[in-house]
Parts: structure tokens; C-alpha cells; sequence
């Protein structure tokens, strides 16, 4: 899907693009000007994602939400939000990085069970991700 | 509260830092591995955050994601997640990227009402950042 954009094949809405990445409006934006920045070259998950690709995934971002602030489109506040696998709730098999402008109005919603674990199960989960890093 | 954890002044479980970013667990974290990638230096959000020190975030955000997969823990997908502005969520007023280790069987839950913009509203959203660009 997204690489029929990068062909030129699908219409899209593209703010930016450089060698690496483009960037277009979502379809289905929680509010106006939210976009995904999405390198050119097929790769459906973070783990086929070289670090610069990432890298610059992350920088073309900030610019983004730059210029979403400057641009005169309602904007508050900004959520990046990535999504990695379909337990992460990926809907495209291309990696993608949303760049959200957020209203306190809006009915984007986030959230979770609160959870409160002690200092020695946080220690350990530490030193269990330092082993494997 | 980062910089007190920067310092060394504050209790944290730190499973990564380099000279730019500390990692650290979550208090309250979404499931067992959930973490924050910090930068150092303080700084309130993603307008003050220089693009190089933004790219190493995102590395290491893509470093951790591996660690936490090949850690043992249980993980069948990944968040990243930003938020900047209260409007966006942010609760601390020092840039952190979240990366969450997602269960299908989790709480977490991101969700927003369904929009259904025109070709031409696209059009002219993405027209408007890019002359703010």
C-alpha cells in the first residue's frame, strides 16, 4: 500500500519527501495535519529498519511537527506514536511513524491499567534487557 | 524528577546510557520492560530538542525494542510512543520516548474517533505544512 505512494501509483496528500522517506496525510487523521513519515524502502517492521533509516524517520518527524505548529492548522500538543507488530495494533505491514497534532478537544485517547511494581522487579527487567543488549 | 535520576539523585533501574540519552524503567509501566529513553540534558519538548540528540533518541528507542525481544521477557509487539504538550498526555515536562513491550492480552488502548476527510482537505492540509516547511 504505502509502497504504491512511494511509486507514485496511489494518490496521497505528501508534504515532504527526500531520499529516504515520505511523508502523507493519513486518511483517517484524529485531527488535521496528522501525518505518517514512512521510508521509501519496503520494510514492515523496526527490526528490518537500519538505526539511520530510524534516525532520520525520527528527525524528519520533529521537522514535521514544526512546521504542523507554523502551519495555521489547530495544534496543542503533538503525540509520536509508532506501532510494531498486530499485538501493537500495526494496521499496514510498512513501518510508519504517526506525527499526531493533538486539541484537548479531540477524542484521541490513550490508555492503560495502572500498574505498580516494586524497585526489585524493576531492577530485574533492567538487567534482563542490559543482558541482551 | 529526570534530571534528579540523571544526577543520581533519585532511585531508577537504567538498563542503557550513552553520553546523549538514559534509558530507564517505567514506574507504572504498561506491561513487565516498559521504558523511557531520556535525553541527558534537560529539556521540555521536541521544539528544544536538537535534531541529532532527537535521531540518537529513536536509535536507541530501536536498540532497546530489540533488547526487550531478545531479553526473555514476554513481548509480541512494540509501541513507541511521544507526547508532547499536555494536550498530547505529556506528564513530565522532559522529553521522553516511550517503548512499550504489548501483549494482545494488555490493557492498553489507543483509540480515536473514525474521520473521513476529502482528497482536496488533504490536499490542502498537506499544501499548508509544506509552506511552513
Amino acid at each position: 500500500m504505502f509502497c504504491e505512494i512511494v511509486a507514485g501509483r496511489s494518490p496521497a496528500s505528501v508534504p515532504f519527501e527526500d531520499e529516504l522517506v515520505v511523508c502523507v496525510m493519513d486518511v483517517h487523521p484524529v485531527n488535521p495535519g496528522h501525518l505518517l513519515v514512512i521510508p521509501k524502502r519496503h520494510v514492515t517492521g523496526l527490526d528490518g529498519l537500519g538505526e539511520e533509516t530510524g534516525a532520520q524517520l525520527f528527525r524528519i518527524g520533529m521537522r514535521m511537527q514544526r512546521a504542523i505548529r507554523a502551519s495555521g492548522l489547530p495544534c496543542e500538543g503533538i503525540n509520536f506514536l509508532l506501532a510494531d507488530g498486530e499485538s501493537a495494533g500495526q494496521d499496514v505491514s510498512h513501518v510508519h511513524l504517526h506525527v499526531v497534532p493533538r486539541l484537548s478537544s479531540d477524542r484521541f485517547r490513550i490508555s492503560s491499567a495502572i500498574t505498580r511494581p516494586t524497585r526489585d522487579e524493576l531492577d530485574r527487567a533492567a538487567a534482563a534487557i542490559r543482558a541482551a543488549c
